[in-house]
């Protein structure tokens, strides 16, 4: 259900606690949107890594889920933390409750087995620390998907073709390094027969070929009907990450897209996650194909 | 089989390149043990992340472990690249051709496999890179263990207890971020009924507690006798790093004892994996059961 002016917006930190500063410059943003706000004080404190503390906020975010007051839910800022949730936190609660859930970076976590384990759509975009960081045209982009959705216009085009190939499926994915540090667990989300969206920030270029040689022997690439990337931020030279997924696009067959204007950069346009959506090299689109509103 | 004096020794490069400069510096110390050296030049060359060039360093890799000349093998230096030789090596191969095989950090994969897949022992001590940068005493051990080996007189002493208790059992493990960097695919080693030894570096203390957290959700510390650790280089204030570990040797009812002289440190002493230790932590001691020579 899209956001009306007046609604409720609760702000959670299942991953590190923001600064007042950072607070302060997002929450400035939201208010230009007429929206109402709640948060605890706890999204400014730092959360030892304790299993007390792990359910306390386990908790916290379950309250804002279920609370029928609150229509939307966005993330303090990414960090780390939100691997230690979900052994605390029933992940299909947004089925009874749906709402916006909105984040990224620690937060993929979250937006994938929400998606996946509820059966609906998360928002791949903005947290509070990055709203105010981002280009006017991405908060815009924010603003109206969480308050005039309207999935059919959607379509980024101009995206760079790395291996070609057209495809469809809903889409999955958000930080590479994040969906690695699933792999092996129970929390690995389901990648075959999806569209999968991968980013990164600050992690060397040996690095980013390590988690693609772990994703790729996992074996959870298979079955999945294409790659779109978004910014690897301070990942080494562009050209040489475009590279490694080239040449894994090519080994495996798949259509692989990149240029996404989302991730740790300052046009992180919001992405819906869950939704259908089409690949096409020869366009060098990705387009949504779900009509109506989320 | 103990390495006799002018007995070859292969170095390979399944990892990174390794630099002149801290090659000549290494074999200057190999040369003083009185063995004969062999390698090629491919461990001065950077290697692309390219399948041909997989393929290639696996088949060096293999060429070295079939041929009976060689007596033993030291890997050039850690870095990266090991994960991209593991489906075009046979890793129970050692297994036919017995003989010492020494490496760390990135080599921790080829450690536990070759031991795991083929029964045997493999050492977790110095890269030739590492060798002229430890202190002699652990030079010395390094040597005495390859050329005169006697594990029933192997005791590390005055360990730190993190968390009580005693346990036995065969050693593996080696690098934290490259165990896990195998998790979720079919190379990741069985820990259960094993002492788990880690170390790690310059992963920042969120990152250890990730690690941590992915290996605790993946199941495979159930059924882990104990751990032991090694060092943990640019982590963080190590209070902060034995912290995470008590509290997990806690949760899981594990001893857990810490500072191990082994890892990215001058004093990095070689250790033997599949072998039987003990682990006390009153004596605070990790020491060796299985009688006679390696």
């Amino acid at each position: 259900m899209p956001l009306q002016p007046g609604d409720l917006l609760a702000i959670v930190a299942p991953a590190s606690p923001i600064s007042r500063e950072a607070f302060a410059a997002g929450i400035a943003v939201l208010a230009t949107w007429g929206l109402r706000l709640t948060h605890g004080a706890e999204i400014f404190a730092p959360r030892p890594y304790t299993t007390a503390a792990d359910k306390a906020a386990a908790q916290r975010l379950a309250q804002a889920i279920t609370d029928p007051e609150i229509k939307g839910i966005i993330c303090a800022r990414g960090g780390y933390g939100t691997i230690r949730l979900l052994q605390h936190l029933d992940l299909t609660l947004l089925a009874q409750h749906p709402k916006y859930f909105l984040g990224f970076s620690d937060i993929t976590t979250l937006l994938c087995l929400f998606s996946q384990r509820a059966g609906v759509v998360t928002c791949h975009g903005p947290t509070v620390a990055h709203l105010a960081e981002i280009w006017p045209e991405a908060q815009e982009h924010c603003r109206c998907l969480l308050m005039e959705p309207s999935l059919e216009r959607l379509c980024f085009p101009d995206l760079q073709v790395l291996a070609p190939g057209t495809a469809q499926g809903p889409l999955v994915g958000g930080n590479l390094a994040i969906l690695c540090s699933l792999l092996g667990t129970p929390f690995a989300p389901t990648l075959s027969g999806h569209v999968l969206l991968l980013e990164d920030y600050n992690e060397p270029l040996y690095r980013i070929d390590r988690l693609l040689q772990q994703l790729r022997l996992s074996g959870r690439l298979q079955g999945v009907h294409a790659i779109v990337l978004g910014g690897f931020t301070g990942c080494g030279p562009l050209p040489k990450v475009w590279e490694l997924f080239a040449s894994l696009g090519e080994d495996l067959g798949l259509p692989v897209l990149a240029g996404l204007p989302m991730g740790h950069q300052p046009d992180n346009y919001t992405i819906p996650l869950g939704t259908l959506v089409r690949v096409d090299s020869q366009q060098r689109t990705l387009q949504w194909l779900m009509p109506g509103s989320l």
